[in-house]
């Protein structure tokens, strides 16, 4: 009991290097992927049983959604900011490896890959990885919009949310569409009256790295708050 | 009779320097106020008998809906000008007191605030403060949009058309949301198909300004027509 | 058989100086006014068997749709490319033009316009006219991107696409907003699931222009490649 202050010290430090070990990780590609694997099988699991046949018979409309499930984020951020829409598309190995995944997902031999995913440890894993790339947007539309407008802490707030939940809303349009299209209008659990716990999550994550920002309450170092960030959501 | 012209001529400057009072009229915070409160009143009106559950259970998504509503003429001059959306988000003392307002509506002690709002005089008074400040936001708007687009007077009218009765569309959305998960879509009374009075005000006091602003055919002294602009909405 | 060659040198002339030709024409007016007509008449058979009464009461509404439909390829690249949506509504003359159009479509007397469109061989004339603009404006859509965005092929697509096929996406809209208010959903033969055969063509002609732009597999003198862009459609 006498040696836990010191015991919290090393885990304190191993905490923060830790955290800025995290925050050093290149997005491209790995997680990335992991994103782009669980917003494409998202995509899937929207078009419910026809998801296959439909694949085959729209490739391009299959395409689209998921491209934009993918990118929604960044759309979003990018239509609160007043910068081209367009810009999330404008580098073309994000676009490439997002379709790579999203052919792999939809038109794989043995459709492997979605096997593959819906295994309960590798699920855990690439969710894992995803919520670390989530934190990692949440934390880049935040310093985006701090350097934009330095004074408004609700714009960064705002921008932050979008780009970590930005699927969510883009993906109530997606079921909108697809269950005109099906005849089925199931309005029970979308984002729209109930935010989702993601959403929730990344208000307070969003939250947490503004008030760091303007170093206001919190005063931890931002390593810590980092990994703090990306524990809230795994 | 022969006192006419005269008592005309003082009708006039005093009409004028009424015009030119309330012209100087700052906003912030009572007519803003007054706004506020009737776009959260309108938002409980469209949540239906179910208003205070919802807010109870979901205030974060009450409390969004009720800020789209309270800046939505200003979401929309944004959007159609290319500007960030999300700059009326901007100012922290607008949302904070669009917050207090909203906060007063829905969870008042005794739901005091919507009880002194149902009462006819109070309503008379806020919505006569409303309008003013409808006018000062469309003189505003059309004033911006002569600005950039000095010799485009269709923008100029669209912008303070946007301004005055941008809450009119976001209301749309707003309702189609509300309705559709209560699973119930009357599609009688929006403003989709008939603009309502409201909207068709919006676009004569828009026009009035935009030919004023450019001199045209209006020759009558600004305040005075911005006095007429706030009487046809009164 | 041997003067093949020479034959096809001929026909490779006239063709480049027929593309040539073809490219310098002025869009305005008559090749809008094609447009334009189709636009409406588009509106007016979304409108069903209501559109004359509807153009009676609501004659507002009714030009706001069709003047949305004539200048959704504008707005569409301007809210991808993030300039003011308002951008198309600057020039006088193409709302003046248009809403000439609009008036003569669902208000001339006999409805003669109308019943002149309705005709075969009017018909063909106006599209051919129509396909000739709509691929002045891909080709123009992908020159304005590539100016902006010089090394992402993708943009220049997609805003190309925008241009020309940007009147079936606010189609959607304008459909679903019909059918609502007259309480029958049909979702059987829009774009939003299936692209029609012209979006597709769309993709194919603004694919074929970038890549001439980018000069990396057309070698073809431009203005062939022009030419065949408006076969496509033809």
């Amino acid at each position: 009991m006498g040696m836990w202050p010191m015991d919290w010290e090393m885990d304190h430090d191993s905490l923060i290097s830790a955290g800025s070990a995290l925050q050093k990780l290149r997005m491209y590609p790995y997680f990335d992927v992991a994103h782009y694997l669980l917003m494409c099988e998202s995509v899937r699991a929207d078009l419910g049983s026809s998801s296959l046949p439909f694949s085959r018979r729209h490739p391009f409309s299959c395409w689209l959604s998921s491209m934009l499930m993918c990118f929604a984020g960044g759309l979003l951020a990018c239509f609160m900011l007043g910068e081209p829409v367009i810009t999330p598309f404008r580098r073309h190995d994000d676009i490439l490896l997002a379709s790579l995944v999203w052919y792999g997902v939809f038109y794989s031999p043995f459709d492997i890959v979605h096997k593959l995913i819906s295994l309960k440890l590798v699920k855990v894993v690439v969710s894992i990885a995803k919520e670390v790339q989530r934190t990692h947007k949440i934390s880049h539309g935040v310093a985006y919009a701090a350097k934009l407008y330095p004074e408004s802490y609700m714009v960064q707030v705002l921008v932050g949310v979008a780009k970590g939940a930005g699927s969510g809303v883009v993906k109530i349009v997606e079921q909108m569409k697809f269950q005109l299209v099906r005849g089925t209008w199931i309005p029970s659990q979308h984002e729209m009256l109930r935010p989702s716990f993601t959403t929730k999550a990344c208000v307070v994550a969003a939250l947490v790295f503004t008030l760091e920002r303007n170093s206001m309450y919190v005063t931890a170092p931002h390593d810590l708050v980092y990994l703090v960030g990306i524990s809230i959501f795994s």
